[in-house]
């Protein structure tokens, strides 16, 4: 979480001239996002009443022809009345601009956008009230997309888990832990087979962790972060909600914060009897898409790097759990 | 530049309730300050009308009873009408907060103050007109802390370039770099003997760069960061403040806007004969300031560092331009 590259004050006036925004009062290079730099900026407002919105520097894995699907499901979203930020679109109607290579020194041109600021925050322990919440917004998620055009391959599925476990090997693996080498060499071929191929598909965010929800109280006021966005199964959703909420920092099931999240979201989009009953192998299959990036941002990320790479062991762990205790689904 | 600690919602929540301005609406840790963490907090405010502010959090270097000079400093200018941030005072009257230690983990009990948010960007190329701004500002902070009452002692003063100098010795200097070891061999000590002695001394920012200034136009609308200011000689300040805006990014002197620093200083608080001849010698004091602790942080900053070290060589270069064009003050 850091900001990668400087922007002066004068090249982010002249970038923040290309959109109807009046002009800049305020940056702030902000600590989020992992492959990109974020500022929260304050302008004078298109009506110079004053507004405010997160401005995106994409600096790595981001492929520039994914920005159009990310940045035009925030407007769908938003237009249909999910707590999602809009698209700032510049004076042309583009969804983002380009940096001038010859501003952007030895990392070469680099594609920004401005989208809108939400308030909120982002809960470390979430209860069974906020849990039920993001529930139901994540149902409506589902709900309001399902009109949206464009699609997107999940980069992260399973043929995605099972090239990053060969990449990181069984001594790669082992060397983290050797429990987890021994999870992955017996549970990954099973989800593969297992992985179920006739539930109904849609768009989903695939990341909902609490740091990519904003909320006041119990109320969602932001759902962020859309980039690992893309077509796939719904109910595989709810599952990684579900990995990323349920349980505390301890990986220790919390089953009232479970139980809320999947009533939230049956209030809104109740699950077909498929739906649940794949929901273990979804949550397992969860658990090792998240244990399998970590695992490579672990062996991979330079000491020196800027962020610090989060531990494979606790989606590893939710894994054994969601394989041991079906019935918490049923 | 980074974000060291975590502070969850719910903490911080619970540490925003200490202070009279309402409820947590927004929290973004920023990317500025290198030995303290930072968040922009909006709340609901005290009125309920909206209100900002900075969160500090306070991780290395600081020493504790320093915290009540830096703080009511600012309150001090503040009510004299200077551009600084004013401290917000917890319920109890106090200046900053502890966190305790049993959420502090390993890094222990933790001081945090609560200042106000101020509008502006930091100028990457400052015009003359912007110098001309912060000159006047500058000196009109001289004047407002006349009658402040606490003092604190330089801590980078002539002692402690000496004491950076020898800490890195000339084989660590000439490891950055050959020539900065042979100008800490030759100016070091000269400057030591001739620093003066008896010039007009107050309270000093001792550390206005740009990015310590925030700006909308040629109007200065912040001086921020006060954690080295102390009590030293005035004009010092204006030395330091010169090396920092009165050279580009290839450390090539900038004739009018050193003008125009100078005299918007001098419009507020015109110089005694006995300060401007000093000039040029408290210029390359103030290079011998930032060459040294750049020095020591180049040397000592673990490569896996959240901030990356800054080349000593600039400041050594500008030394060098003081010492060869002393009529530059004339």
């Amino acid at each position: 979480m850091a900001v990668y590259t400087h922007l002066g004050a004068e090249e982010m006036s002249a970038l923040i001239a290309r959109f109807d925004v009046g002009t800049l009062v305020s940056a702030k290079g902000i600590a989020e996002g992992v492959s990109n730099s974020n500022w929260l900026l304050e302008t004078t407002g298109s009506d110079g009443r004053g507004a405010r919105f997160i401005l995106t520097m994409y600096e790595f894995r981001i492929e520039l022809e994914d920005l159009p699907y990310f940045l035009s499901l925030l407007d769908h979203l938003a237009a249909r009345g999910c707590p999602v930020p809009r698209t700032i679109h510049d004076r042309e109607g583009n969804l983002y601009v380009m940096r001038p290579a010859q501003n952007a020194g030895s990392g070469g041109e680099k594609a920004l956008a401005l989208i809108e600021y939400l308030p909120g925050v982002s809960v470390s322990k979430p209860t069974a009230g906020q849990a039920r919440a993001v529930g139901a917004e994540l149902a409506r998620l589902h709900l309001a997309a399902a009109d949206f055009r464009a699609t997107r391959a999940n980069g992260m599925g399973v043929a995605e888990w099972q090239r990053l476990a060969a990449a990181c090997g069984p001594d790669g693996l082992a060397r983290i832990n050797p429990e987890l080498a021994q999870i992955v060499a017996s549970e990954l071929p099973r989800l593969a087979a297992e992985w179920p191929a006739a539930l109904p598909t849609g768009v989903i965010h695939a990341d909902l962790f609490p740091d990519n929800v904003l909320m006041l109280g119990d109320k969602v006021t932001g759902l962020i972060d859309f980039y690992f966005a893309c077509n796939d199964i719904i109910a595989y959703d709810l599952a990684v909600t579900h990995v990323a909420w349920c349980f505390d920092q301890h990986d220790v099931f919390r089953p009232d914060v479970s139980e809320a999240l999947i009533e939230g979201y049956e209030s809104v989009r109740p699950l077909s009897a498929e739906e649940r009953a794949a929901l273990p192998l979804l949550g397992q299959g969860a658990a090792m898409r998240f244990a399998m990036s970590r695992a490579w941002d672990w062996l991979n990320t330079p000491t020196d790097a800027l962020v610090t790479p989060k531990d494979p062991m606790g989606p590893a762990r939710r894994l054994g759990f969601y394989k041991a205790n079906p019935g918490i689904f049923a």
